[in-house]
């Protein structure tokens, strides 16, 4: 739409956004000039400090601006449980839903020999010093119920119990408000295996 | 996700995109922030770059940087013909799909008295005057084929015809590769309507 290019440009840096094809970044490059242009600008100052800001959280890597994050700096959660989580989003899910009242710890990815993912990049070293210190009681592995998933968790676990740390795992099982005859078969053959008692 | 609140403006702020809810803002955060944070910083000095400096040529409306938009500043553009669309998108629209030759003006909108949206607020002032000074032979109106559409074509038609100019409007019918039986009653209508001699 642009003389020369700056708009062209817009539309080609939006296409950083994941799920953003062509025609919805220009559809957002349109709406913005038009529409929004105070939001763009806010937009575009927040990204780029967010960018610069935005750093690991040394103790558990949870994205921050800060040293620790807003959960390991919070006294009143407890520092003897530690749940161990794949992704940011992951965090925020379990936060939302649950009243764990313990702190986190964050992988940002799983185990993947073939990509070259090994227990360095998940920060496992720094896991293993954290444990080493001593305080944590209870290592509560939330990491996906998938096969790369379950292959860290076992890793995690290996290295606890050098620890002497306790371990658990959260619970597979049917999901809670779906009907049965749609859960497909290691879903339900986890269920019978890890059958509780009612009553 | 963040100790205080960077990560937390960071998604608000990309909610101004249009189509993008709460959690696909989240979603966006993380993945740059994870993944592709030069790019990140890219769209950021480029978004406040692109709405300091683009604004509307000032000749037809588009947008652009320069004084005068790709189109009417081409030589090779026909200045005879006007092309009047509603939106920005459908001048890429038609450019990517026809063969044109001339030049276009965009309304950015159309007529709707209860928004209070009135002639000058489409340029019809700008229009008025550039058929005034003459070196206009034709005009294609593609505005939408839509009640407002076909009223603010009525009205530029008002205003052609005031200066001699030739008024045509792009033909509506089936669509091109779609099934007969899925047109609506009103395409059709206009369909037998307007039909052309085949042989």
């Amino acid at each position: 739409m642009s003389g020369s290019g700056l708009l062209e440009d817009l539309v080609e840096s939006l296409r950083c956004l994941p799920g953003v094809g062509p025609k919805s970044a220009q559809r957002m490059a349109l709406h913005l000039l038009q529409r929004d242009r105070e939001a763009a600008r806010r937009l575009g100052t927040t990204l780029i400090s967010a960018m610069d800001r935005i750093h690991h959280c040394q103790q558990c890597r949870i994205f921050t601006e800060n040293t620790l994050c807003r959960w390991c700096s919070d006294p009143a959660r407890r520092s003897s449980q530690l749940c161990i989580v794949e992704n940011p989003a992951d965090v925020l899910a379990i936060d939302r839903a649950t009243h764990y009242p313990g702190k986190y710890f964050l992988l940002l990815g799983h185990l993947s020999p073939l990509d070259g993912i090994g227990p360095r990049d998940l920060g496992l070293d720094l896991l293993d010093a954290r444990l080493q210190s001593g305080g944590i009681d209870e290592i509560i592995l939330a990491t996906s119920p998938t096969v790369e998933g379950q292959a860290t968790a076992r890793f995690i676990a290996d290295l606890a119990a050098r620890h002497g740390v306790s371990v658990m795992q959260i619970a597979r099982g049917v999901p809670v408000g779906s009907e049965l005859e749609f859960a497909d078969g290691s879903t339900l053959s986890v269920a019978f295996e890890q059958r509780t008692p009612l009553i």
